[in-house]
């Protein structure tokens, strides 16, 4: 029973059907019919021409977004507990050239554009100081908190005013969207993000994330990305097996299904400890005070999970798990003695 | 009837069931339980200690080898026709942060001693010119041919002797090891190489290909690509099911029986056309002299492949044809004009 | 009148004569005879061997130093106020190809080793963070405050202790060894420092900077540095004239004699505005509490200067002014108006 | 009597005076007031709107505008034996991130518009090949022959064609347009050439070469470069002291007098040597066939000068020779044994 991560989930039945499905020869990299269709997908998916290529991981997908928003001698605006600064073994800078993150505060890992305005003010338009040149959200957030496209379109709005690129890292994209009902575009083109790290591995996949370009500039910005794909080895020779996987999740609306189920998941445990949780639960990560004996018991029983400092630690459901999978846990946390 | 690549092959049927095999939840990352027995398996197979990693693609193998091999000022001798000269779009350069490639001539995109030496000759042990650090050689070559267990070890003496770390490029080592019967290790750490890239796509794989390291440095050096694995990110959340393919390839020697089957197939249709063969047929590619017209009319009748220059043609076979298969081919080669 | 900063300052007349005494035919880059000098110079100054090598810029010596110290995959601690961060242009990220600044707040732009070791405890030892490397202090720091020997150490002892690599960006060492009266080798290899950028141009110089390696693996560092400044565009053809100057500034001690001066200077005006003073002054810079206002009284009667933030400006005083030159200055600054 | 290199002559002695009248406080880095006339210096000169920085070296000069023309994914086509390629230690590969330099052939180190196209023709559009983005020459070129405006606007139309930007290495810069007798923007805008490394330090500056961007980018493309000449640790603290250099080069057009004078020092040892001559002298370098016994003789006499491959030597004049200090050599190179 592991709640680790929702990337320790096994793959949706749909999509292990469209790896079989995939499997016939086809031209290699991303000629194919399938690599092919991803564009009108994600076009449709979000009433607009979209450009989008598939790369392995989300790491890839971010990074290669973000060179190609920011010149190696640029800055980054993004949030001091943000995964591409967290969590990514230095990836932003291998990819963008030693390009700068510039680290903002914020409860729940979520920026404002108060915070981004202030920390822009700081910058001397000088050689002498890195210019901000980008900014990246991740939407949901590293705890769970999920920003509303007005908020989105208020950070992107500040972003087209200082000239910044705005890049979305939706590792759970599908989460957010699922918490607000909303149409999956007032979360991209629409707020004013040009690049969208679409995950598919959490919401099912098995391996290989969509990196989506919007607005006038998304052809050229993919034809560039595609540079960047092929020089950090993402290329993959059978790549139609990464888009049939892709094009699985966006059939019949699956990955909002499964952002739907993993938001419901965790709102059943949610429901189990209210007076636990750290933050609100809007996607499908719990932050939860947790004694170190408390944690000691659920792992006893059984239960997976990562300690998130002291005292507390984190819990993440995913769309495989119903109401059956899902009880166990939600027992075990409500028989915690409440302090 | 697709002859462009070995990569455009579907998939091994033992890879997609150790695919379902391997469809549970298990740790994320390279926790989990199939990628915790890599280094037993690949030691197993080549009688020594070996460090392995599963990445995305053959570029990413060979680079981030490169990376731990070779530092930024450094140079990489190799091939002027090698694969990551001419068909990587510059990810060595990426992955070395700079590193020059040092390109040398020979046959059949071969190396050999003498012309190793002849280039380290000129250079001028100064900090106005980059100083070799690392030499890579593909096996089988570009053209198909394959360096015998002594070529290589020569070549591998002559590296330990310069302090060049030595790499091979074995994204067709199945291919190798197959046409010469010898035992992997003949290729690998008995001839001095320090890093291999082990092809696994082109075997029958669907995704990701093994980086291995030999000898007293490679769990130090397998220790460093872990860094530079996730720093370009290549660390797949879900990685059980890049390790589940390697280990199913191994199993029983299935990627010795995929190597020796594509070669086998290469050689039925070299006896159709032995004439127009521009190299040796060692292992699972065919280089033929080809008129424009002929090959019009080959595409014509449903076959598709890459032109090699002007009057000549690549033909790439694979694991899954049998003769039956490759007749069409055969017999449309042999009714060709003979000039 | 430029308190701007000490590199507004004219050229140390003992360097323009040694200019002049270098103005002959030599071998060309380093292979002169004033280059050649270095190491022994330095040496005997700092009483242990020392493998120096001089470079255009300050930037240019701390960023080498970084280089030769951490990995690109690695992360550099240094003060969030540190000039590699905050005033280099990104030069960091540049020079070790992305390697992680790594801030740390602390007074004065000051670490101890409590906020050092606060910091790596946070760092998890797995291939998802950037792991420390090393760590650069500057003395004197940013705000003109000044390590002593034994903090120093403690930090130098904190680095060994954890494989950092440890620097020193030495701009304006010989302000802190004036102020101190140390022996140099007590805030150098004495206290674990590996490499020190010797602070030249602020001290007197023209052009140039010296780049310093003590210990064990001094020799070793140098050579790979000298790789790094060739490949960085730092390798002069005419190397002996910044030879000459770095000379010119060690012969009887001219260095620690400018430094005192300088650091005369700032107390004389201290002395001026004893309620204004928001740090201690130890070296040359004064950093004071000045309204709006009150900054633009003084530049009005022709005083240039930095401003620092609202209310606040910086005052930086050089080896070349002496008390009629200070004078002006100081009596502006006394007959403001005390609020 | 050193002809190794004119970069081991001293300092013309206007440059010296030069550094004295500059020799005042003024605002640091380049807001000083000669750092401000170098574009009117240079649009004077070339006689269009010229936008020019100081840097320290010429590999730093080249680099920096190959960085400005080339993005990391692209590549740099340029002679085998280009500077770039074969002296500069990496540093293109350092400045560019990686960029290809892709090496041409073509006697005395020229470039023909033939040998571009051919390589062009070569490379496929796509992502597997490093596309060409820069096209750079040497003029004069590394064996000391002249490209007339007519071949660089040859070349010049090629780039554009093929949307390369075009950089001319000019460290013997004021030697061709001495040979040539032409108007230097006869082998800058007027050709085609993008930016251009013109060089001082070898026309007897000390330290620092000026690089200059032409045509309608030319101030975006400086911008540009000022944030590479920060970030590679080449913004000079008190760069009055180069500027000024530059100046006094430009200043009665002392630079083209010091490059006739060069030339003519060339010519004059020419002609004590017809019959040895490799190639054709036209700027400030002869290679000369010398066996290894006449070469020591020579040396035996205190002649220096490099070795070029067996059986060849490279003598190299300078601005600061006249007929009576080239006499001894000229004379022991007429008293050579004619073999």
């Amino acid at each position: 029973m592991h709640y680790f991560s929702d990337n320790a989930t096994p793959i949706c039945p749909s999509v292990m059907t469209a790896l079989a499905a995939a499997d016939h020869p086809d031209r290699a990299y991303d000629g194919d019919q399938w690599s092919a269709r991803l564009d009108a997908a994600f076009s449709a998916l979000f009433d607009a021409p979209v450009s989008a290529l598939w790369v392995a991981t989300g790491t890839a997908a971010n990074c290669i977004a973000l060179a190609t928003l920011c010149p190696p001698y640029g800055g980054i605006l993004c949030h001091e507990e943000a995964h591409v600064e967290v969590d990514e073994g230095g990836a932003p800078g291998f990819f963008t050239h030693g390009a700068k993150l510039m680290t903002l505060p914020g409860t729940g890992a979520r920026l404002t554009p108060g915070t981004v305005e202030a920390r822009l003010a700081t910058i001397r338009d000088d050689v002498h100081q890195v210019p901000a040149r980008a900014l990246t959200i991740t939407n949901a957030t590293e705890y769970g908190l999920v920003y509303t496209p007005d908020e989105v379109a208020a950070l992107g709005a500040l972003a087209a005013a200082h000239g910044l690129g705005f890049h979305m890292d939706g590792a759970r994209f599908a989460n957010a969207v699922a918490h607000l009902g909303c149409h999956p575009a007032d979360l991209g083109w629409r707020a004013g993000v040009d690049a969208l790290s679409f995950g598919c591995v959490k919401n099912g996949g098995m391996v290989g994330e969509a990196l989506l370009f919007f607005g006038p500039r998304a052809a050229a910005r993919a034809a560039e990305a595609r540079r960047w794909r092929k020089r950090s080895g993402h290329l993959f020779s059978k790549g139609r097996y990464l888009a049939a996987q892709i094009l699985a999740l966006l059939e019949d609306d699956l990955w909002i299904a499964n952002g739907r189920a993993a938001n419901a998941a965790a709102q059943a445990l949610a429901r189990a400890i209210p007076d636990r949780l750290m933050h609100p639960v809007q996607a499908n990560e719990l932050f939860v005070r947790l004694s170190a004996e408390q944690a000691a018991t659920l792992r006893a029983q059984g239960f997976d999970f990562y300690d998130w400092g002291e005292g507390a630690a984190r819990l993440v459901t995913n769309w495989a798990q119903n109401a059956e999978d899902l009880a166990p846990l939600a027992q075990a946390l409500a028989q915690l003695d409440p302090r």
